[in-house]
């Protein structure tokens, strides 16, 4: 819980990069609950997951400074993001790690290729409350306006309420929005998954090559999912689990043991 | 499970890319199984977690076809490799998808980093069995010779009893090889985290640039962890769910309905 008097220390990131429509609505949202860092990929980092920088070095690519708003981009993943600014910090934890807004739902199967919610678990296993903001429209224009007071409510409750450890929110917002949002509900993560198929063109110098594209579909019925939330209208929020242990399969394995 | 009579169709792939000694161990291991084809990045991909490529297109670099051996190593993240193998298989689903051999230890939360594992988690995804192998040993020249044994015996098992679904299995054996592996235990995923640092240099046109570096500190004393079953010369096998929901904290938000 943030210092009584003390303003409250919100790290923000996302996937999307620093300049894009998500984090900049995340961050003006953001500035009224507290002191401000951003560090944010400089480019586009969707479907990097939890992928590492490894093989090559970091370095800042912007980097500007106002009153309780520090920003800095680098050439990283959102992974990347959250373990650079925690060595910006001197290791200070802050009150609350924000990512997104992604443009994009993050529901569903959706989460295990998220940058957005790895930024989030990240922020989980190095010991800070974390959780990630998505809308489920791709649409780079799409308007991010009916979302501000809900996430202000929902930073003020957590701020208030930390998270226990080793569990991060991923929080989705729905597309629809010629009606007001219903409310907010506890999800589950709903079973679906990617058709893909891959599109061969042809380069000049005659070498094929493939783009990835695909179809998401949900294969889940059950009343308490995060996309049966999104389609009702509400705001689905799904506790995330650091442990990915099948935790009911423990037991199922024993013939294994005597191979 | 395999028809009778034919035989099994695996699919092989890894994060150290197609040339690791690791994946031509088990190549070489699984050649007496089945069938196989292996579609593997032709780089490094350590730390690539679930990345997708999505900004750039995949191009295959290098292709080779033996009897009931075809090789594909492609431009991309583990994870292209499963999904564009599936491409290849005409959406043919393998008997077993194999990931590995990973030169370094898989366990614990290093599990969220991986991509040996992101490639099972990926093969379950898409709705057939798959396992991740890993080595406590970071070493390109360690001796994985007293793996093979291990493996045809779990390998054997799992093409007669197929995994559930929604569960992949994250193996790893252990470093220690001055006495012989004492068995096979079904774990869990212990806590810890990583205690990153970032190596500051310059570059000659003096612009400051970060490598990261790091230390694992295992958090967990429980004895049924993953981490305890390698430190005991024991092969750990913990079962790897997709769905990351935090089951037990689904009843504790209901506050945040309610802001």
């Amino acid at each position: 819980m943030a210092t009584k008097n003390a303003k409250p220390l919100i790290l923000i990131t996302n996937d999307d990069g620093i300049q894009s429509p998500g984090i900049r609505t995340l961050i003006e949202t953001m500035r009224e609950s507290g002191k401000i860092i951003v560090v944010a990929p400089d480019t586009v980092q969707s479907g990097q997951s939890h992928s590492l920088t490894l093989e090559e070095p970091l370095k800042i690519t912007y980097h500007s400074k106002k009153r309780d708003l520090e920003e800095y981009a680098i050439n990283g993943t959102p992974v990347d993001c959250v373990k650079f600014a925690f060595h910006l910090m001197n290791r200070k934890k802050p009150d609350l790690l924000v990512s997104g807004i992604n443009h994009g739902s993050n529901a569903s199967s959706n989460v295990i290729y998220s940058g957005t919610v790895a930024a989030a678990v990240e922020g989980t296993l190095l010991g800070f409350p974390s959780v990630g903001f998505s809308l489920d429209d791709y649409s780079w224009n799409a308007d991010m306006t009916p979302l501000k007071p809900w996430i202000s409510k929902i930073v003020k409750h957590l701020l208030q309420h930390p998270l226990p450890k080793g569990i991060c929110l991923n929080i989705n917002f729905p597309k629809k929005q010629t009606e007001a949002i219903k409310g907010i509900r506890i999800c589950r993560q709903a079973k679906g998954d990617w058709h893909e198929e891959f599109v061969e063109q042809t380069d000049p110098r005659g070498r094929k090559y493939y783009w990835i594209t695909g179809v998401y579909n949900c294969l889940d019925d059950r009343p308490d999912t995060d996309v049966r939330a999104m389609e009702e209208n509400y705001i689905s929020i799904t506790p995330v689990s650091t442990d990915w242990t099948a935790e009911n399969m423990l037991n199922s394995f024993k013939d294994l043991t005597n191979v």
